[in-house]
């Protein structure tokens, strides 16, 4: 299945740490990576998910596809600015946030709002959001809720 | 000044009260409200603005103007779905949220990431976010934000 | 009703005087104008509809509002891009194209493609507009074809 | 490099041959088909992109991955109606138009505008568009435009 991911664009290293341990339990388990193509969180996930041979879509707000990280193997340009991040969320069977700020809590709405259920990992703690303590934890979760309709 | 109203379309009768008085408040100041156009939160501070004189701007999801709720002075179809959300914000000089689900955040989530400053009524806890208890509190604070170039 | 009117953003004397025409019959007529809210055909037809007394609703591309012409009554920030143009002739219950390029040649096909009767003043041949060689003409044009149910 | 292939979504069983070559030719080359994901044009195109091996992207109107065609290998899901025409070319370095009508015309409209080049099969004849006779000689016109920077 497809897992959007989503969080913030400037963080820490053992944010990183996270995000790239999540993009690589995604590939090992058969899931592409959406997100939203660029820096932070969205290169860490991709990084960690083609470092175990997995697939990435990077839905970006701009209109170039140059704008894209490395580790994205299909851009998808929008030129739509924020609105970009309702097809972030849309394109997931399911989302796991992690960290983020104001961005990262729109599409956690736009997620919630789409009746896709979210994973949470050291985020904005929202009624609907599933805490989780590791990336394991969040694959899991996320599994279980879309083999379970959600 | 315009000020985006948000919230959610299936209310009860105090807040519709509410946001019906904040919809009053903001005629009186010479305000225009921006909402999505709809039912519940965006509808009774339309009819608020409306009975006080005011104008209402409804940025609608679908592509039918016709779908807007009778208080909007100015409707806009966009046909975009929850894309839609970041006009709805980014088409106020600030915003004030009253109570309100999943999309609701989503617009305080868009609304943050753009800069605009955020009263809320009974709404979500976000971080930036100003809780405030009255509609009059809530109009005093986006006006003096926006007058502090916020 | 409403009239979306495209065309170029960069024109001549004459093209300005003929969209100047245009809005100033439009608003005679009781129309509002709706249009991209930039240069060219876009600030002549509202200002002739302005200086006829009429409203003007102009739906930028960028997300500020400080982007529209001065004759713009309603502006409506986006930052869609190109995306926008399927919104400026959703938003009109008929069009008029005034000469234009590549960007009225897509809002002309984005208008028949949701229907609109479509008039067209000196711009692109395509099958279902209909050339007319007067601001007047197009109007009654678009007039009984909204009349007529299209 | 991408290419985007636009055109109707009723068409007869001739336009199918002609789009079915030219999605097998552009995969033959190394190129990714880029479409609205829908049928007629859309389908062929990828159905012949796809029995030479080659990957082909569906950009939807709807919020829904399962509208995509069959022959879709990246279906991308946007909710936004018409105005995903202009993500359609965005996402390509270059266009080939097949046939098609309002909705063609649009996007002919949104790739001029935004610098692609455009070759076309049977299209409508507009300034701008190169008019061949084969997908061979489209691969050939797009292949030739985006080298020399077009």
């Amino acid at each position: 299945m497809r897992v959007s991911v989503i969080g913030g664009s400037s963080i820490g290293p053992e944010t990183a740490r996270v995000a790239e341990a999540l993009g690589g339990r995604l590939a090992e388990r058969g899931h592409v990576v959406v997100c939203g193509g660029l820096g932070g969180v969205m290169e860490a996930v991709c990084r960690g998910a083609r470092d175990a041979g997995g697939e990435t879509i990077g839905i970006l707000p701009t209109d170039r596809l140059a704008d894209a990280n490395p580790h994205v193997t299909t851009p998808i340009a929008t030129g739509l600015g924020h609105a970009r991040n309702a097809l972030v969320v849309m394109n997931g069977d399911a989302a796991v946030a992690v960290d983020g700020g104001s961005g990262t809590l729109s599409e956690i709405g736009l997620a919630l709002a789409q009746g896709r259920a979210v994973a949470g990992l050291d985020t904005h703690e929202v009624d609907g959001v599933e805490a989780v303590d590791t990336p394991a934890a969040a694959v899991e979760f996320v599994e279980n809720a879309v083999a379970n309709g959600s």
